[in-house]
């Protein structure tokens, strides 16, 4: 059994992670953290777990969440919170699993540019692994501080991973059109995300400006070893949860999709929550929901020039907590899919 | 023709107004007005208006707003704000629609109860018009100033007047079981209407407390003579628009339901609006969404003894806009259904 | 361990039993059927099981199931079908848990008159014993047919069960105002439930014809030892899953709210999936999805005379499979909440 | 003044005809017809219309239509059946304005691989015009058959025509990336649209296969004067309407985005219902709903090569219903705009 402490529950990841965390068989949650005005039993805060978990949220006090014994800290904090607090558990040796974008970035100067922050912690930065097991599951073994992957980094990154790293994508840029559920912005009082706002419509937002642009492209770039140009761009969704990737690559040189198929399951070949579906089978959202599966599907244009990957996540379980408790499950030395769907 | 003006667009009745304005033909939309940081024209706040509207919206400021020779101003403010630019407007002869509740209220002290804020306009009260014109046709021609009903109680009231008219209800409380869509909540930065807490969620809420409680009892003691009790109980319901409102009538003595459906036809029969439907039939927010109108079907329990009545309004609409440029109509002598559908 | 079947897993409820099951300690899959034009597997069906369920689905023949060591059968059949296969199960000692309505309704004629069918199997009726655990614990215990109840009838009773038990209810009747998502009304071609029918509307239907109407009545005066008369209004809400009921009571004798919820907390004092929230909280859809739990709050009218009584539960859990697994635990002697939320 | 007939009420294309011409000051809407078991008053139908339109709907018989002095047929009918009857409106000189695909696909080999059935009115199709105003005003203000756009192809089509138009797309494959709401499927008894299957999820389909690919193809072939290839991936979104494309498009030289803009405005300068969006504004659905308008924006990559182009639609009225109506108003001299938003 390992101890956890949950920071920051009044998003959507923080109470995931509470969800996910609950049915693991080998964590016990020792404490919680948010910001509200006096400690209060996170069954008030969220009904659902009445009689399951009776807990009271205090302030996150670095200090006093040390004394209780805590092996892995979760941090579901905002951007530039995380950077703040997650130094004082590295230095006390906890691990730190950061679902926050503070550490992904390795370039401070494309984080202050893309957060509009400065970013305080850079001598961190050094000793974090980016958190996505498919790609760096012996990094991950050892690191003290997971950089938990962005939601849209996640569902792109496995779209093209084995054609970047087979080299098998040609110089033309990459295109991810990627579409999201509402609860990937956060829950948090924006009239830009309420139900009025964005039932019944669709948008697409940030395009190629997008923060998760830079996190992308480096880590395909980490992959490829060379520059890789992608075009970016996220589609708001009136779903709650999940993140359909439809990516589009021109190929080197013309492949049929037996070929590619056999590509991404060999590359995929260790990677449990990794799903490539058979020709003619495409995912959709509702395959993946409650589960931290990423399911792919692949179609080839008719002159087979060009591949069309498409995958799905639910973006609070393998684009954020899901994926959190993945890590911790490696680091922790258990069974890469505990308590896991 | 006349000029009118509409003081509040970034709501969505506001926004609504100007959608049914445009499509009067004896209209012409003079002003807008909104609290920008700066004069903004209204194609660039709503998309939708390029080339039909271009308007700029300025700030409200009543000596401004009266050198444009305007004949009808509509407010669509929030509750207190109206009250505070209501009376500048009908002192130089203008009339008001006014679509908050500020002048809804006869009683200030239950007023200052349910909204928390002091009235400060309460000389006004005595010559508003409670503008249901189902009910008040007669008093809105001769009015100066209109107090636009609430979308709750047009729903609920149209439900049951007829009943309450013919003195057929029993002295049973009668129960409004009210199912909202979430534009009737506003457009506002609130973390409890964002997508994510309210798609694939049903809530009740304010549960005896809902500041439409007092009016609704106000109309229908209006109506009987006699004190009326009401359960009222909203849900809020993930659609954008509508109000479907199941009304249960306890009945002094046992009626048939070709006799509720004649008594109800009688009653409604110089109200253009309302639709009752034949037996069997029951309506739906299908289909009264973007209509002024309010269709109502009745069903009777077995022994006869109560009545069901089910009443849809699209609650931006005969709720709000719709309503309002129907009042605007019975005032300005033009046909009470011009321009609306 | 013991070994399970699902029969008709094409259903909402079908596919809802598999994900209840697999996560439970102590149950083993040994078989799925579906009318399929051919054995096909499960995990092509529905995508989410690749990797941890690999049953192919096969017709249901009696027979064949009967050789697979199973030890409970779970019907998710519809109407009708169920009552053609449960015996030759029963009949070989197996325990039946029949999520149709066909093992309910104690009254052939009453069955016969709101399902339009024949009942074929009678003399199975009264050995079955209604499903809902917390009434009947005890019976469930030493059933081998289990009627599982319906989903609104579930959240129904338990919303008005204390009331009529504690003989606090008046002669009034029960209205019972339940909204419903629309995985409650089965996964089927239907032009009424397709999405662009659905979305953007709530109606209300068979008012006063409902078929649960019947169980509902059945079981409330079996807990009464009275007739007890309701009003039950369904309505359909642009939901995936859930059911939010608003029960309005007439109290004998005026009562404190606070007496009410001792009341309910003595009540459901053994029933750990009952959730009575405290005065000033109302259960929303939200609080209970993807749970077994009914939670419950209450509102007592201003003068006390009436009880307003709000339950929300998930329709495919506790209005179904999970309950249907709930009473599993029960005959099997597993702890009550074992492999549920 | 004109008498028109709308063949086909029970799609959604039908009620969205009726209503668009029911507001259109020159139409009188002289016959319905439907598949009833009976003549059907259309508000029974559709209770919207009770009080504003009470024809009765009748079996589509081709003498019976023609004795009713009709002079446009809108012909809202499935594929195939469509061109069972539209010659016999035409022979006798009636202005047919076909909503199927019947006579969109100038090679009928082609129509009869994507629609899997033969074509039966080959003769018709040389003076069949397709009806996308902005294209071919001047062939249509002759026609007699106009076959009305595809939802798809128009938003598609109006996204790059210029680009194409202006020799300005390079080589590589047009990727059209399309997200439609779900009346584009119809109004028909299918489970893979009801609302527990649609709701929160998303999914691509028809991924290099779909029927619209062909006619998106001719189309902009035609107006390239080339082969032009397209790589079109539809998904499916939950929401009733609308249309959201996104186009990505390599240029043949780098380009800024005012040489975009301009480009586009001046390809429309003569299409009143095309908006084009000002440098850093991105059309989204709910500006266009309930609206014949198709807005563009417009993104150009970083190095300038490639161009962005974001169209919306509301696929029932600019993508079907809408467009149809614009066609009627252009054959029959009245202004392009007349009774339309």
């Amino acid at each position: 059994m390992i101890n956890v402490a949950v920071c920051g529950i009044t998003g959507y990841t923080g109470l995931e992670l509470i969800r996910v965390l609950l049915a693991h068989p080998k964590v016990s949650i020792k404490a919680l953290t948010a910001r509200f005005d006096k400690p209060t039993r996170i069954s008030d805060v969220y009904p659902e777990f009445k009689g399951r978990l009776e807990l009271v949220c205090e302030s996150l006090i670095s200090d006093k969440l040390l004394k209780k014994n805590i092996d892995v800290v979760f941090l579901a904090l905002p951007h530039k919170v995380s950077m703040e607090y997650a130094p004082s558990f590295i230095d006390k040796g906890k691990v730190v699993i950061d679902l926050s974008a503070d550490f992904r970035i390795k370039d401070t100067a494309v984080y202050e540019k893309y957060y509009g922050i400065k970013h305080i912690s850079k001598e961190y930065l050094n000793s974090s692994v980016y958190g996505l097991p498919e790609l760096y599951k012996n990094k991950i073994k050892r690191a003290r501080l997971v950089a938990n992957p962005g939601c849209y980094p996640t569902g792109s990154i496995l779209a093209v991973a084995p054609l970047i790293s087979g080299k098998m994508a040609s110089k033309e840029p990459v295109i991810l059109d990627a579409k999201s559920g509402v609860t990937g912005a956060g829950r948090k009082a924006d009239t830009g995300i309420i139900f009025g706002e964005v039932a019944e419509n669709i948008k697409a937002y940030k395009v190629g400006v997008h923060q998760h642009i830079p996190e992308i492209e480096q880590e395909l770039e980490n992959i490829s070893g060379n520059k890789v140009n992608i075009l970016f761009t996220p589609h708001l969704i009136p779903i709650r949860r999940g993140i359909l990737t439809t990516a589009y690559v021109a190929l080197k040189k013309r492949t049929s999709l037996p070929g590619l198929l056999a590509l991404y399951r060999a590359f995929y070949k260790n990677a449990p929550f990794v799903k490539i579906y058979d020709q003619g089978s495409i995912p959709q959202i509702k395959d993946v929901v409650n589960t931290n599966n990423c399911a792919i599907g692949i179609v080839v244009s008719a002159d087979k020039s060009r591949a069309i990957i498409i995958t799905a996540i639910d973006n609070l379980l393998k684009g954020a907590s899901g994926q959190a408790v993945q890590n911790m499950n490696i680091i922790c030395g258990f069974p890469e899919t505990m308590g896991l769907i």
